[in-house]
């Protein structure tokens, strides 16, 4: 059977490790296991929504209300945006993947920077787009915008704060950037990390609806695995114009979002107090990481998420080789080698876990 | 903005009507709906899935093991082929794009039935291919053939026990209408309510294993919603030969199916007690509807589904009169009218749930 020559280009995404492997693999027990790999909420998910979800068993038999109403209103009124402004994904995966197969032919193009969130490229790649990457690790707009001159892609993605580097653009820097570019040019601000970066720095903040407003051809979007504790349960969302997202509900499959998941995120939103001490608790305990960075002397981004990227000295440990010593430990960190890094990616867990990796750290960098 | 050409052309699915639409628009409270619209399990799910689900709740913020190993596994072992057979998706519907994604371009063909389900042909619309279908409301493989031969599609979807219309192949006319293809041309034969109709007819069963054996070029697709009660929690799965699996792997987000949902997935394929019940008592109460049909002169497709395809007598009732008025009664059925048919589907439903919607469609027809 012949396939589509795209596929034989498009790269295999590679996940944080999961707990189970480490159970499986080292025979360690998993309430044992430290996994600090993929940006999950270390405080779990907000109580009242394991409630919620306890209670709501008996509704996994019937599918969900395909309008989707309840979350749609509720993401909404978050974003001071109307309801036909948004649109849910089966993570906020979901929605670039509408984005690039809603414009993109084959031989398109679109732009990222050099560092970013991998799934962009592999989407692209579905498309058979080719990817056009910035020569930075962060941002640097000047670049992005010699490249999308020279270029002329038809997407180009802006991850703020970055993931997996933790940088992140001041928005009067991200708008006079969008300025420059036409209409016709699709740019998607993934803002999962947005809530980290503007509570570190308000001027990091990008509302959706301020984007949209004022740039009709720019997408917003964001998860609910990141500060609400639902990596697991798989729900994103896009904010945009009108036109852009009833473009996206073509390729938009029914029921894309679980029952559960629906119910999950809509109550996650209403417990803001949860997200708040998360966030709060997150700076507090990212700052120890930098300071142990800096006492070390390791090169490390200053980060606007629940995560912090160190780079190793290469003559004295690898990634790679730090990665596995701790994996085989139960303590999974993300080895960045496959961006190109001799560095590591730490999601900032919970104080006594943060204990025990900076103790290993310690030891071995 | 300039998006997809092909977008234009893509019609848009319609769900069946959900409990909260009538909760909505009528002010029925929602244990008095009876929902028979989307072929749900009206029996729920197995209490152990509830339990099992209520206890993982904690699971929630952490991403799937995105190698999918232990309800692929115990889907390998259930359909006797190799793990590396299987794809987990999104709803057996995510499956359906996988394969129309991995071979399709603009200006290709499907071919399916005159009446069958409505995704095969809204994807093959989302790759810009056309959809061909035979003039036949049940399936009839020689016109299939003949179609076939003039049309030379890239994928035949086959959907055996079909819906909406309830009927089924016998597998030796099917595996003899395979040999006639080209091993190029992909045949999906979608099995979502395949164990309903072996249960009434063991000529009807097709088994995974065997035909992907036989048929390098078929793929096999069942689903979580149906038998298992897991409508809302979105979980499908495709069985094929290496080749194309590793094709769909190419095309498949990571962590497409949440974590909540593999859970459930998993437990459910362990108590077979639950399916067996519920398969037995499916069959006694749709021979009920048959014989009411019967009674009343009211022409039926004889059903190897969880659900019976009635047509109404046009001079008296249409079926989108009959399903209004059910409708603002809080009895939710599936008006056929989008098939092109004077026909209402009807899921059959727990006993008492059927004694009420006999007891009106009595009176009603």
């Amino acid at each position: 059977m012949r396939f589509q020559p795209a596929l034989d280009k498009i790269p295999v995404y590679e996940a944080g490790k999961p707990i189970e492997l480490v159970v499986r693999e080292y025979g360690i027990s998993p309430d044992k296991v430290i996994k600090l790999a993929s940006n999950e909420n270390p405080y779990g998910v907000s109580p009242k929504v394991e409630n919620a979800i306890r209670e709501a068993v008996y509704k996994m038999p019937l599918y969900p209300d395909d309008s989707y109403r309840n979350l749609k209103d509720a993401l909404a009124s978050a974003h001071k945006v109307d309801a036909k402004n948004v649109i849910q994904g089966n993570g906020s995966d979901q929605i670039f993947d509408f984005a690039t197969r809603s414009v993109l032919d084959p031989g398109d193009k679109i732009l990222q920077n050099g560092k970013t969130f991998s799934m962009y490229s592999i989407y692209a790649g579905q498309c058979g787009a080719e990817t056009i990457s910035v020569d930075s690790v962060i941002h640097d707009l000047d670049l992005f915008l010699d490249s999308y001159k020279k270029n002329s892609p038809k997407i180009i993605f802006i991850c703020t704060p970055c993931n997996p580097i933790g940088d992140a653009l001041n928005k009067d820097d991200l708008f006079s950037f969008l300025e420059k570019i036409s209409p016709e040019t699709m740019v998607v601000v993934d803002a999962a990390y947005m809530e980290f970066g503007k509570t570190r720095d308000p001027r990091k903040e990008v509302q959706a609806s301020e984007l949209i407003s004022k740039f009709p051809n720019a997408l917003y979007t964001n998860t609910f695995s990141k500060i609400y504790g639902l990596g697991g349960m798989r729900i994103g969302y896009g904010i945009g114009n009108e036109e852009l997202i009833q473009a996206f509900y073509k390729l938009r499959p029914p029921f894309n979002v679980s029952q559960l998941s629906q119910l999950a995120a809509t109550i996650a939103l209403e417990d803001r107090a949860f997200v708040e001490e998360y966030l709060k608790a997150n700076l507090k305990e990212l700052l120890r990481y930098e300071a142990f960075a800096k006492t070390k002397g390791l090169p490390y981004f200053e980060s606007y998420t629940n995560f912090i990227t160190i780079e190793l000295d290469k003559a004295r440990l690898t990634s790679t080789s730090l990665f596995e010593t701790l994996l085989k430990e139960g303590i999974i960190l993300r080895n960045l080698k496959s961006y190109g890094l001799n560095a590591i990616r730490i999601t900032i867990g919970r104080p006594e876990q943060n204990d025990i990796v900076l103790d290993r750290l310690e030891k071995l960098l």
